[in-house]
């Protein structure tokens, strides 16, 4: 099976009618850093008019929730048509264009969700954090205790010493996401705490080897839980897309078809894989990381999309 | 084929009788951190006396031979005989026993001397060093060019940013080496190196997932290179054990035959399969990380040493 290149103004009027859900990537299909793709607003409110569901499936561990809603709305994204008389979202703003909270899934979000309800961490441990304010803030908010993180202690270039170091045992789980603050304490800490603390489970909300910054590439969540896997030998739980968990997070919160749902992509093996392994349709556009070459050159990938166009903007033909 | 268990004072005898040239692992074979093994000293005397050659090859890239001399010094290591009479040594000390900068064989050197020799990096081109000042003392022995390290600039754990960051385009190789001082900055310059220098070629002193420190295991030197790895899809270049290119540097200085040639060491992934990769025979002491269960339990290692025994104190049977 070849990827459907999509084209004519029929076949993005098909693809709208066929698809009552669209979980879409944000970075690299609706913005690079924080330049929004010319049209993806459009594209947004096209499907907002025609009742579509669409929520955000986001890997990036450094923002919770309400930060990305923050990013959504300077950035001017209209992914939820609110009107003042039916706004009933604590949350929403009284305008014509805002986002819901409960309509963005980020992988702190996910993470937190699956150390709560999945892992059922019992109330009196906690977990040791490798990552950012955004992850902090998720955990905060499902009731999870948590040492590390951004305490200025742990965020330090100094020697780490084993004999200054105390091991809490209430310590049950290491949750690694991207952390631009990554040190020597941090992983040595962390790895400590999963080889001397029985159960310790070893959790990164997402694996993703680089991620598109304002001016180009730089190391990802995967990079930074890359020491502790190499020290213990041993894989995280993954959270993030592809990993189903993000999937089972959606699902206790949003009905869905798959048959009636597509995932929109950048990126083959987070995004598409992901669709592919919820069983729901997948588009992949050419605005992010994966290149047409990589679809339909000579050696094309194994991960193969359902539909390919070059960029998110090409749906809003159907709105002319 | 499994291990001969020595135990005998023949069999000791027998062994010693039949090398030339020994080859030490330190940590685990002959200390504990700053502990020394008991007996130890006594052996390494006992092969002197016989005039036998002996080299110590270690995977510690923190240390440059240089330092490495002081920490044998420090700890009363008697690995040369040298009487003051025929004392030819310049960094030789005047006393019974001393040992010399050329019996020492570190991950850090042997890296050097790839980038110099082996790579033969041009001299208006430099490194970029992950690692510790041993590793800048061996390069800038070696005449090599570098920046990171502990430059202050590069050990921080403040936000990087691509927009402040300007390509040095004479780099011409990343080295990474055991660097406690490890951090986001350091792995982001790194990772533009590799993928924006044509060329640029990506060193690991060594792939040691751990390290025994003093009061436990801590992660290493593979698990500092692990980011980058991760990141590129990509391994380094490794020079330490079980890499050949350590065995190079020592055939460089040091004749020996392999015939004749034994590696003691506690680790069956670095130090067994290094001496096995080198075609010399090999002695596992099962004083550090490798367990007797490992060799002799019902799931045996796939690595079989030519020999085992407890410590290499045993050894001292012979002088009594």
């Amino acid at each position: 099976m070849s990827a459907v290149h999509l084209s004519s103004h029929e076949e993005y009027a098909r693809l709208i009618d066929q698809y009552d859900t669209w979980m879409f990537d944000c970075d690299g299909v609706l913005w690079h850093g924080d330049r929004l793709i010319p049209g993806a607003t459009e594209v947004l409110s096209l499907l907002r008019g025609k009742k579509k569901k669409v929520i955000f499936v986001t890997n990036n561990a450094t923002k919770s929730r309400k930060s990305y809603k923050g990013k959504f709305d300077n950035l001017g994204v209209e992914a939820s048509v609110v009107r003042p008389l039916f706004n009933t979202t604590a949350g929403g703003r009284f305008s014509n264009f805002t986002i819901r909270q409960d309509e963005i899934y980020g992988s702190a979000y996910a993470a937190a969700v699956y150390i709560s309800s999945v892992m059922k961490l019992p109330k009196n441990k906690k977990v040791y954090v490798i990552g950012q304010s955004g992850l902090e803030e998720e955990l905060r908010d499902e009731g999870i205790s948590f040492v590390g993180g951004t305490d200025p202690a742990d965020c330090t270039v100094s020697p780490f010493s084993l004999e200054s170091f105390t091991l809490d045992p209430d310590v049950g789980a290491v949750v690694c996401g991207l952390d631009t603050a990554i040190n020597y304490t941090k992983v040595s800490k962390a790895f400590q705490y999963l080889t001397r603390n029985p159960g310790c489970q070893f959790i990164a909300t997402n694996e993703d080897s680089t991620y598109p910054a304002a001016h180009g590439l730089l190391p990802g969540a995967g990079a930074i839980s890359a020491p502790l896997r190499y020290a213990l030998g041993k894989d995280p739980i993954a959270i993030g897309k592809p990993a189903k968990t993000m999937l089972d997070c959606i699902k206790a919160k949003v009905h869905f078809d798959p048959k009636r749902t597509i995932m929109v992509g950048d990126r083959l093996n987070t995004d598409i894989l992901f669709g592919q392994a919820g069983g729901v349709s997948t588009l992949l556009v050419l605005t992010g990381i994966t290149l047409a070459s990589e679809i339909s050159g000579p050696n094309p990938s194994l991960i193969v999309p359902d539909y390919v166009t070059s960029s998110i903007a090409d749906l809003a033909v159907v709105s002319k």
